[in-house]
């Protein structure tokens, strides 16, 4: 398994000391994946997403902690633009066929290179950005094909926290993890 | 169990290599079998859906390798209107008290013949459908009498991804479906 | 325990036999308990209830049947009324703070005495109409004091197919499910 | 572990008896944490929440037994509105980026000490507060930084009747909740 491999010969704490930009998927990483549709009388359909409290504050933590955050995705909807504001997101990239071009204008924009940015995924879509970033992140319920190209694979599911974990894995490699439960206990 | 026999004398392989047409109910199948309503101000309610971005990945991997897909289903709902369109469904056919007549329709719409669909299904209403055609799956949490004449029992359930396993057990049986995840990736 | 006792003398059967109207409550029996409160822009907010398309089957196959079926809960919301008139229920008696004056009201319009009603519940408010009839049903996750005074507990949660699973046992002790089941698959 | 050891020296039972006062977090508390957000038509996006009938019926009764209630949350949301009113809360704090301030008011408001207040969290902003009340409960599924300083985990999470429990657990130290079993199946 040579994609294996060329992944892992650095340790997940080197790569994740590198880390200035955490991109991810909405749907199966935000959230656990349900692409909720509610009827309206007129006869069309208005989506309805399910994030997770616990993702939000970690979100707010990473930025506390100087991480820039962003979410690229093939859907288009209000409830991921109110939730990306919500917790401070910088970039967000809604309707993207394919992914590779919007990860490339966002590290335009960012200022930063492959090596400096994590993303986290759970689908096929996501492949061709976790096939190019320094350090690759699937959630616990992401396709098998997903999992065998990463770095980490969180213990939580997408929507359930596995944002949340992210954060806090890579923040305690960079050091300031126990610093950033002191403020907020302050 | 001469119904268990009869169905099960060809391989799952044999049947789904024949499989041109994928028909699948919705409420338990696309979804978890939930029935939201949500209530509005004027005393009326309106139906809510929840389906799953992991089946919506694999039905529009079914569509890129060529297999027609469609639902029938007893409910109507824009919710369900929307999301197939949304995941390239070819037949769409909603409040079918019995869904006999519907499958027979879409069969001769589609001009393919009971060998070549296979039907995703999981209570009693999909019974007769189920009998009739090729290849007859059922949702991990169907009901007993529905996982007893069947061809395959996913090991998910309904709204949690059981329709993209049953598709990539027919695009493995039909070889495509590495070409397919290889194509992803690109 | 004399209220156990009491309630056990006659088997599960010969209390189904009897059973003429099905009642029950709603949140947390045909529901899974979770109470959706859905913020609107006026800053309202209006009711959503998660109800299984199982349960729906169900109380159809129980109204072909020749069982009468109806609800009594302690909300009022359009959404159980449109569940009710959707699965063919006859008596839907909604915002009852006590449970036994609509108890004793279905009563008296259907023209039933206490031993040919069952009724399915989950939590306290629905004690004092267990105590009262002939067959006395707690759904898999009720409060235990719920538990305690019951004649059956199903194995399915509310919201989850209890209602279904407790329409078969009783449709089993009457002898007429396989007929059913026969007619769904014609 | 000073903090451990200077929150457990009296017993639950000791703590539980002075409480007079109980007050939480909502989401991760009276929800499971999920943030539902509804796409509207025009663009914008309104919150869904999802609460539990067993936990409002356990707080109709905290209330019966004199208890008062509350929330303090730092969103602000119509659903939370009209819960809190549905199941009698005195005390609805909203939109409260900093919890401490919010917490003070209320005391102030209801003319208690610490010694009388019961808090129940699930993450870091619930700290500070946690670390003030003579009574400190987490849920089931609380963050490990939460669970360390309280003196009661609930073995249920939240949104799931991680209240109920915790009122239960408070009224049987307070010796008044088989008196209010009693009274609900009169």
């Amino acid at each position: 398994m040579p994609v294996r491999s060329r992944k892992r010969w650095r340790t997940f704490a080197e790569r994740a000391r590198r880390v200035r930009l955490l991109l991810m998927d909405v749907d199966g990483v935000l959230t656990d994946g349900h692409i909720y549709l509610q009827s309206l009388p007129d006869g069309t359909a208005e989506e309805m997403k399910a994030f997770h409290a616990h993702d939000g504050a970690g979100l707010k933590l990473a930025r506390m902690a100087g991480l820039r955050t962003g979410v690229i995705t093939g859907r288009d909807s209000p409830a991921t633009t109110r939730r990306a504001r919500e917790v401070g997101m910088e970039f967000v990239s809604q309707k993207q066929a394919e992914k590779l071009p919007a990860y490339e204008e966002i590290l335009r924009q960012a200022r930063v290179g492959d090596e400096e940015v994590a993303y986290i995924g759970d689908d096929l879509p996501d492949l061709p950005v976790l096939d190019r970033v320094g350090l690759a992140i699937a959630v616990g319920n992401a396709a098998p094909e997903v999992k065998r190209v990463v770095h980490l694979v969180t213990r939580r599911s997408g929507g359930d926290g596995a944002v949340r974990e992210a954060i806090e894995a890579i923040l305690r490699a960079q050091g300031c993890w126990h610093k950033l439960i002191g403020k907020a206990r302050a």
